[in-house]
């Protein structure tokens, strides 16, 4: 028997439905899609960090990061990450964005894999990333 | 060794190209990208379940459903689920109809993950679901 | 302890951030978002092998390959493919292309899953393509 098990970090923002924002069983590792609202305040509807690109895509990378840590794993665990842009406009500085993050975050490991697509999202939102683990044997 | 398994439901349309409905290796079974078709009539066209997105996203979940129990596995089991719809109006409708059908499923194991994205579908689609799941070991 | 491995066909233009072509852990392979660049060439922008989505297709599914060998993984092994498309309109002819390549392949475990949506892309490239694959333990 391998345990299921959601991965709800204190500071996240109730999901809009029955899902979780992330789960793990056995080595495996899934982040929801995460956007960049900031952290839940009782009695608030969910708050993106900003209007901006850079304030959505840091708080999103803050937000699967939380959930990755809630299963304890790390950056380096992550094999694959799916960026939902908006704008064809926004790839050079997401990327820029998700460069400097990413060097500050000290990777051991090599950097995961990623697609990059350009969807509708809900208004007011620019991004949204989730991610798939696989945790040490 | 560990073999890969084609799931394919009987009541499945045979899909449009060269790929599996699901398919399962090891602890992990993915099921390709679903959408409301009613289950086949021989030398009929697939057909969705009806112009709705209820109609529609009832039907999607039953033909995930029955590729993971082809597999042995159930929406227990399930760590992703990625939602496309086409309009962004139709998320809150979409959340109502899945937080019902889950209530009524009976889950025992934490809800999956889930991402929903907004994009182009064939005409006359409203969703299309895929999944991935990890077995019990 | 298990390793995380980057996997970089020599052949691969560089990664417009960072991020790997593909990764491997365990038994599990990802290959990141695959468009239809050529090889690269120094000191020379990444080239879509040509205007069409036959050959962006072609080079898309060579360049998915070049990075499940340098995994030691082939198509047998992969469980789902992500094809995204640009145009509703080119689902028939890239359904033709993908069903004659993958007959020439010679697969012999059963075809993998797939998810084909219609999203933005950056301009002049018609599709991208990711993979996950599961290796034999």
């Amino acid at each position: 028997m391998t345990e299921k098990t959601a991965l709800t970090p204190a500071t996240h923002t109730t999901p809009p439905a029955k899902f979780s924002h992330g789960v793990k069983k056995g080595n495996i590792l899934q982040v929801a899609g995460q956007v960049g609202f900031l952290p839940a305040v009782e009695g608030q509807a969910p708050t993106p960090a900003g209007p901006t690109l850079r304030e959505q895509t840091l708080q999103t990378f803050a937000n699967v990061k939380a959930i990755l840590e809630e299963g304890g794993a790390s950056w380096d665990d992550v094999m694959m990450m799916r960026v939902y842009l908006t704008d064809v406009d926004h790839f050079a500085e997401m990327n820029e964005i998700y460069n400097a993050y990413f060097e500050e975050q000290g990777l051991k490991a090599p950097a995961s894999a990623r697609t990059t697509v350009y969807v509708g999202l809900p208004a007011g939102l620019l991004i949204e990333i989730d991610a798939l683990a696989v945790l040490d044997a």
